[in-house]
C-alpha cells in the first residue's frame, strides 16, 4: 500500500502545530513527516505520533522525495514555495490566500465541492477560515433551495492572527485586570500585523481583520465574498461581510443573514444541516442551546443554531455559526484535503507546471 | 427659576451610579437628589457634588415632592413603583422595557423624536441600549432616504447586564489567565439572570441576551425591531436583529446593514452623519479610523464608521455603530430626557393618572 511522505511548512505557528496534530489523527497512510520551518525555528523539537521531528530550514530543495505538502507559512512564503514543492513532484495544499482566486488552483472544503480537486494542477487552496465555516451552513441550504444573498457579521478570534496575537490578547487582558486603562494598552500586533497602527483587543471589538482594499471593504472581507462565489461555484450569490476581531482565542462566531431563491421551510432547514457532513445542529432555544465558541474548542465540525426566519422577508433565514477557526478553519480542512486527494487517488506528480519559479530566493 | 427635586431609583446600580453622574454635569437646575434603591441598599452612601446622599428604600411614600424620577431598578420596580410616582406629581423617566409599549409612553431619544414627549402621560420610557444608539445613526439616513429594512447584529457588552455580570466576566477572565479551562468555568448570571442555564462568557460569545420569545428571537431582539418601529414612527420599517454578548465590559458595537427607500449616496451619508446632533462620525480606513467600544466609554456620543455601500445591493449600505451603552444606552439618555423635558416646559404633575396602582407592594 501507498505511504506517504508529508511535509509542513510552517511547523511551529499555530496552525502549523495543529496540521501535526490532525495528521496524527488522520486516515492517511503516512511514511514520513518533515517539518519546515523558517531558519529561526530550524533544530527545534516538535512531536509526531510520539517521536521527535527536528524541525529543518524550508528551502527550495525541502520538497525532495514528498508526496503533500501543507503550507501554512503565510502567503509569501506559498508564493516563493509551493511551485518547488510541485516541481518535485509534490501534491500541495496551501492554508494562505495567495493562490485562492488563482484559475489553475481548487479553492476546497471538501463536503461542499471535493469534485473541484478532481483537475488539480499541483496545489489546492484552503480557504479562508471565516469562509470555510459559513460554506458548511450554507451549502445545504444551497443545494435545497438555491441562495440569492448573504449578509455576514463575524466574531473572529485571536488565533486567525496567529500565536503571537494570542499572547498580545492574554497580556493585555492581564495588564486590564491588573488596573491598566484599556486605552493605555500597548498593542504590535492586532489587529493586523501587516498594517501601520495596532489596537488593544481587550474588552474590545475590532472592526477590522486584515488590511483595508480601495472599495472601502477589509481583504478579509473580499475573501468571504470571492471565496463563496469560486467554492460554489455561482458568481450570482451576493455576499456582502463585516469582519470584526473579538477577545476569543479559539473559535470564530457568525451571524449571516442569508435569502434563498426559492423558500425555505425551517423546520427543513435544521434537518437539512443535521444531516451534513461536518455540520452540527445545535438549536433547541427552549433549552438555552446554541452553538458557543468555547465548546467548538477542538472540533472538527461546524456547529450551527439561532435558526430563524426574518422577520419580514419571508425568503430570509438567520443563522448563528461557530467553528474551531484553527481546526475546521485551517488545520483540519487542509487534512481533509489531503484525505480527500488520496481517497480520489490524486496524490500524484503533476506534469505541466503551471506556477511560476521565483528566482532568487 | 425653577428647581427640580430629582430621584434616582435603583441609585447604587451600574446604571444609577451614572445616572447620578449624568445629573451632576447636567444642564438642569436641581434643588435636591433623592438616591432611592432596595431594603438591601438603604443606609449606604453614595456621592452627589460633593455632598453626601443617604439611600433611602424605595416606598410608594417615596416621591412626595419630586419633580422628576429617573427609574432604573428593574422593570418590576418600574411597574409597581412608576405609577407612583406619577400621582405624587412627578414626571418618570424610565430605563426599563415595562412601559416602552404602552402606547400612552413616548419612547424617546432626544436627537430622534423629542416632538414625542409633547403628549406625554407622566412616564416616558428609555428605549433598549442596543436601540438607542443605532437609532443615532439610523436616523439621518431615515430624513434623507427613508428606510426599508435593517438587519443588525450586535455585540453587546456585559454592563448591559448590570454590575453582577461585569464582576462575574472580570473573575472568569482571571481564572482563565490563571489556566482554568473555559468550559470549567462557573458561571451564575451571564447570558441572562433570569433564565435557567448560565455560560461563561470570558473568551466565549453568547448569542442570547435576555430570554427566548415564542419566535426563536431573544427580547432584546425583538425590543431592537419593536421599539426602532415605535421611536420611528413606522411600522414598515423591518427590523430583524441578531443580539450577542461579548467579553467587553463597556460599549456595545453594532455592525448594521440597512437599506433605504432612495438610493443613498455614501459621501452624503457621511456627511449627514457627521452633522446629526449625538453622533461622531469615525471613519478613515485609509488611517484605520473607526468606531472602538474602549474609546466610546465615558462619552455621551454614538460614533458611527466603516460605511460602505452592500457590494450588490444599489440602496444597501453598511454600518459600524459603538457607543457607551450605560451613557447613551441608558443613563445619558434618561437625564437627556429630562433636560429636554425642562427645556420644553413639560416637568409638570399629570392631571388622568393613565397607569394602574398595584396594591399590596
Amino acid at each position: 500500500m501507498t505511504q506517504y511522505n508529508i511535509a509542513v511548512v510552517g511547523a511551529t505557528g499555530a496552525v502549523g502545530t495543529r496540521m501535526l496534530e490532525q495528521l496524527e489523527k488522520s486516515t492517511l497512510p503516512i511514511e514520513t513527516v518533515r517539518a519546515l520551518a523558517s531558519k529561526r525555528s530550524a533544530g527545534k523539537i516538535v512531536e509526531f505520533k510520539g517521536q521527535e521531528l527536528v524541525i529543518e530550514e524550508l528551502t527550495e530543495d525541502s520538497f525532495e522525495g514528498i508526496d503533500i505538502a501543507l503550507f501554512s507559512a503565510g502567503g509569501s512564503v506559498s508564493e516563493k514555495f509551493a511551485p518547488y514543492a510541485v516541481k518535485a513532484g509534490a501534491v500541495v495544499v496551501d492554508n494562505t490566500s495567495f493562490f485562492r482566486q488563482n484559475p489553475n488552483v481548487p479553492l476546497v472544503v471538501p463536503e461542499v465541492n471535493a469534485h473541484a480537486l478532481e483537475q488539480h494542477n499541483g496545489i489546492i487552496a484552503c480557504p479562508n477560515c471565516s469562509t470555510i465555516q459559513m460554506m458548511i451552513a450554507l451549502e445545504p441550504i444551497r443545494r435545497a433551495y438555491g441562495l440569492e444573498r448573504v449578509i455576514v457579521s463575524t466574531y473572529q478570534a485571536v488565533s486567525g492572527a496567529g500565536q503571537s496575537a494570542i499572547n498580545e490578547t492574554n497580556r493585555e487582558l492581564q495588564e486590564a485586570l491588573d488596573g491598566k486603562a484599556l486605552t493605555e494598552l500597548s498593542a504590535e500586533i492586532l489587529p493586523s500585523a501587516g498594517d501601520k497602527k495596532h489596537y488593544p483587543i481587550a474588552y474590545n471589538a475590532l472592526a477590522q481583520i486584515d488590511v483595508f482594499t480601495d472599495n472601502d471593504y477589509t481583504y478579509e472581507e473580499m475573501k468571504m465574498t470571492n471565496e463563496t462565489k469560486k467554492i460554489m461555484e455561482d458568481d450570482s450569490i451576493a455576499v456582502s461581510a463585516t469582519c470584526v476581531r473579538i477577545p476569543v482565542l479559539y473559535g470564530h462566531s457568525e451571524s449571516v443573514y442569508v435569502e434563498t431563491k426559492k423558500e425555505a421551510d425551517i423546520a427543513e432547514v435544521k434537518r437539512l444541516i443535521s444531516e451534513f457532513p461536518g455540520a452540527v445542529l445545535e438549536d433547541d432555544v427552549a433549552h438555552q442551546i446554541y452553538p458557543q465558541a468555547i465548546n467548538s474548542v477542538g472540533r472538527r465540525e461546524t456547529f450551527v443554531g439561532r435558526i430563524r426566519r426574518d422577520l419580514d422577508a419571508a425568503n430570509g433565514i438567520h443563522l448563528w455559526v461557530v467553528s474551531d477557526n484553527l481546526l475546521k478553519g485551517a488545520a483540519w480542512n487542509s487534512v481533509q484535503i489531503a484525505e480527500t486527494l488520496h481517497e480520489r487517488g490524486l496524490v500524484r506528480p503533476t506534469k505541466e507546471l503551471k506556477f511560476e519559479l521565483k528566482e532568487g530566493i
